[in-house]
């Protein structure tokens, strides 16, 4: 029994409520080690006395680690919990104190594990919505012009020639409104925008004022627009949330510039000196940039500040939640303050972090729902793109993104192979077809939500900003609507339409061999099996041959899809 | 290699800002299996391109698993890291992804390890009186009557007799003011009371009406003079908030009891039905007690209730913290609003969680300061009282306890040996006043406050509530005023004064057999050093022979303590 791999994390994704009632409880063992693993558990005021007993099934099989879970209904929800664990040697108990032979429940006060109890105001709230969307991310200036009559001087690219990172081609919301029908023939029902709010850029990730929106995207009537004929067509709007910095733009960092310690403004920045300096740049500013200031989000003013927009375009145009930009770097203190704000005003508007890494921290109940899933990138491109990493090796880094999170988080991630941040998932993979159409099955089928970075459904090529950031190629759409990743795309988001995958139990796993991996869940409407032949040669699974590369997914009651 | 063992969580008790340009980051690896630990670290904008290297620290180690450690001062706080192990075979990279033999920094920015920034309001000030603080434990009603004027009708049993669950033996606030100066004497500044708001039960956690003093208790000019009295005398004065239930006679579940569902406080508990009904009991209770029902932390209504009883008695008495009853049943959101309410009327007001289990999600600055430190009281039984644990067996826990949470929390925990909830610890250890001696050293050198129960001085000896809240024995006081145990906590508390533990590297060890328990600590001041003999023979350890059982206390530049 490997007592080193063996452990149990109270009140985190290794135990969190469900319910008011309903609470999973997982434990992490060595991979293969354990033939039985049970939870002994009873109300903690009575566990002394007496305990009940069940089996933990294995949920998720990493390289290193197994995950067990079970789920509980409760009655009384103050728990109390150790594991019995068999390994087809021996017995043992885990508690707080780690192995023991035998376990004294009438002092298990002291050292069993517990959840307290389950208090309403800490339960995470799934935004169901989400179990079904299909996200396509938008960067707006390269999308589309839809308002041809507009003054068009300050675009100074032709659309389609490759993009500088000054490059202004034109994009606006008029465009996107244009184009909702094309977006939502792809079965696409949520769009995410990149800042669409004033400033110089063509990104606008250095906002000079939140309370208007970019004069080169439109105005604020041409953006109620779109979010309504969005949610006519039953889709809904993420926009970009950029809390942790502005633009050197923005009115009040001017002033403070102008005045220095006698601004009003000063303790909205965090500026060593009597004002701001650019060389050196006395002033904390995201990554390296003077012109991007930090908002201290510390300083209550800018906190109220900053809630107040996000609050606004929920109120004003009925937005459907926020993706954070530079989340991480913000405090935990201001994303509480946000999500009792948000939520307050629309309860199923989403909250979606930007944290590159486990963000566990923040995905507690109190802070975000869900964060942009780069680690599911990372493996993309480690076993698609590089190769670096065999069937076995992603199966079991898929497993292990699983059991980082709880269940409730992990229906709401948003799962991406590439965005404006990253090359292009296309160009990644060697432009290789084949490969391409396998990840895109099991972004669409990860717990969580597929995010598309728009002009993936044909087939858009690019290295990293301002590559990745090409214009859209309207022309090619109408070649491509009949290509197979056009009617893959199609026929993924009508499964995930169709089929309850978050009510599934999802398996991922590999041959032995690291040749094949295998994706299953059976959902309520019937089983999703996806195998991707990762070999050199062909494979053979249930008499059926893949070739080297293929991919193969069978959905129950239907036709083989790829 | 023990890839298995090797564990680092992000934003954690792994890596937590000291100050906002100061982080520790600890790595846990399988004890005895590293040569060398180093962190290789720069700023997340900066990682990609170059690093830092430094060599960890081995701080903790416990049986399984040895905890390195390093602090690092950083002007740029946007901290990205790896760690870089040699096992005396070979040497590996430990990221985000786990293990490997190389390490790609350009590609860190998916796998390297982050603190994303230290933000001003995320970071858990110290409470600084905390670390030379000798907490003294008061059950109100046993203590020392010193209103001698009142009605004693309601007192049923004889000062000194056993008490029963429903004894009342007429101790009250004007007792302890009176004792204040004997209190000091055993070099107390801290006293911490048992609840003294208005209730019908001798213990006081099930209270009526939060605003009023007991009756039986005195009155809010006598917790006046008793807080100011202590406070003269350099003494802080602790109360306890029982804030999970209340009583059944509390005026709000009366007039849910009459009115049911028309009640304006029908939510104010968690009620399925109509109205509170016994048998069986419909509503949530604390225990199985009917005559304590829960309190619906999750509504704002009672949140600003009872909120405002916090820091009532901060701002109108002056009182120094809140010790929290039932702490953990209480929602986070709860505590998160009470942190924020008590601290803004008094920052250096101490709040210590009743958690008797690992509260790790309660410790990270945005709730509680600290707990009731039940696992050192429970490492303490068993290796004092029960001898289930040898020396090295002991060590090792206790250094696990330390690795639990950040140094900070560490220095505010209150460690305790036994309170109104356990049986006394002197009769847990057979009345063996060695073992007693020896465990009160460790007590208070531990990191953290100690806190004893009144009595513990004159080795007041009993089982299980209500055997261990028995009357104080005043007359025995005069007598063993010369007795060894009370020089002892004199001469600690002393230690305590003069030493700046806090500042002392703390290491805590053992022989290889088990036999001796050592602590150690760097003190500015001066040396510090505990040894313990727990084996049945003499052991010599620097020419001083130490007798069984017996335990040695040397200060550098002092006499032997003991």
């Amino acid at each position: 029994m490997n007592k080193y791999a063996t452990l149990h994390i109270m009140d985190s994704a290794y135990c969190f409520p469900v319910t008011e009632h309903d609470i999973v409880i997982r434990l992490r063992t060595a991979h293969d080690d354990m033939d039985k693993v049970w939870l002994i558990y009873e109300s903690k005021y009575v566990f002394g006395e007496s305990q009940k007993r069940t089996e933990m099934n294995l949920t998720f099989s990493g390289e290193v680690f197994d995950y067990y879970s079970v789920r509980l209904h409760l009655e009384d929800t103050r728990l109390a919990y150790v594991f019995y664990l068999y390994d087809g040697k021996s017995y043992r108990f885990f508690s707080e104190d780690g192995f023991s032979e035998d376990y004294d429940y009438t002092k298990g006060f002291y050292n069993f594990f517990q959840y307290p109890y389950i208090n309403r105001a800490d339960l995470l709230d799934s935004v169901d919505w989400m179990k079904r969307a299909v996200f396509y991310q938008i960067f707006v200036d390269r999308f589309c012009i839809g308002d041809t009559g507009k003054d068009m001087q300050y675009v100074n690219m032709k659309w389609g020639d490759a993009p500088t990172p000054k490059s202004f081609a034109g994009g606006d919301l008029k465009g996107i409104t244009k184009k909702l029908d094309y977006i939502r023939e792809l079965g696409v029902n949520a769009i995410y925008l990149t800042p669409v709010f004033s400033s110089k850029s063509n990104h606008k990730y250095d906002i000079r004022d939140y309370m208007q929106i970019d004069e080169h995207f439109g105005t604020k009537e041409d953006f109620r627009e779109l979010v309504d004929c969005a949610h006519q067509r039953g889709m809904r709007v993420v926009l970009d949330a950029v809390f942790n910095h502005c633009s050197e733009e923005i009115s009040q960092f001017q002033d403070v510039c102008r005045r220095g310690k006698q601004s009003e403004y000063f303790d909205w920045f965090i500026i060593s000196g009597e004002k701001p300096e650019k060389d050196p740049c006395n002033y904390e500013t995201f990554a390296a940039c003077d012109y991007m200031p930090k908002l201290n989000t510390s300083n209550p003013e800018v906190r109220e500040f900053l809630l107040n927009i996000a609050c606004y375009y929920i109120r004003e145009f009925d937005i459907d939640g926020w993706r954070l930009d530079v989340s991480d770097e913000v405090s935990h203190d201001f994303w509480r303050a946000f999500r009792k704000a948000v939520k307050n005003v629309k309860a199923d508007a989403v909250i979606i972090g930007e944290n590159w890494h486990d963000a566990s921290n923040y995905l507690r109940g109190d802070q975000y729902d869900s964060i942009m899933n780069y680690a599911f990138t990372k493996c993309c491109l480690d076993f698609f793109a590089t190769e670096t990493m065999n069937a076995r090796q992603a199966a079991g880094k898929l497993n292990d993104i699983l059991a980082r999170n709880s269940d409730t988080v992990n229906h709401m991630m948003l799962n991406l192979l590439d965005s404006h941040d990253t090359h292009r998932f296309f160009s990644e993979v060697g432009e290789d077809e084949k490969k391409f159409k396998a990840a895109l099955c099991l972004l669409y089928l990860f717990p969580g939500a597929p995010c598309i970075f728009y002009g993936t459904e044909i087939k858009i090529t690019g290295g990293y900003d301002p590559d990745c950031r090409k214009c859209m190629d309207w022309e090619r759409t109408e070649k491509e609507k009949d290509s197979e990743v056009f009617w893959l795309l199609k026929t993924l988001s009508h499964v995930r339409r169709s089929y309850d995958l978050a009510n599934g139990r999802v398996c991922i796993s590999s041959d032995k061999d690291g040749r094949v991996l295998l994706y299953e869940n059976d959902a309520p409407e019937g089983k999703i099996r996806l195998l991707i032949n990762h070999s050199p040669g062909a494979v053979v699974d249930n008499g059926v041959t893949l070739e080297a590369g293929e991919s193969f997914l069978y959905v129950e009651g239907g036709e083989r899809i790829c």
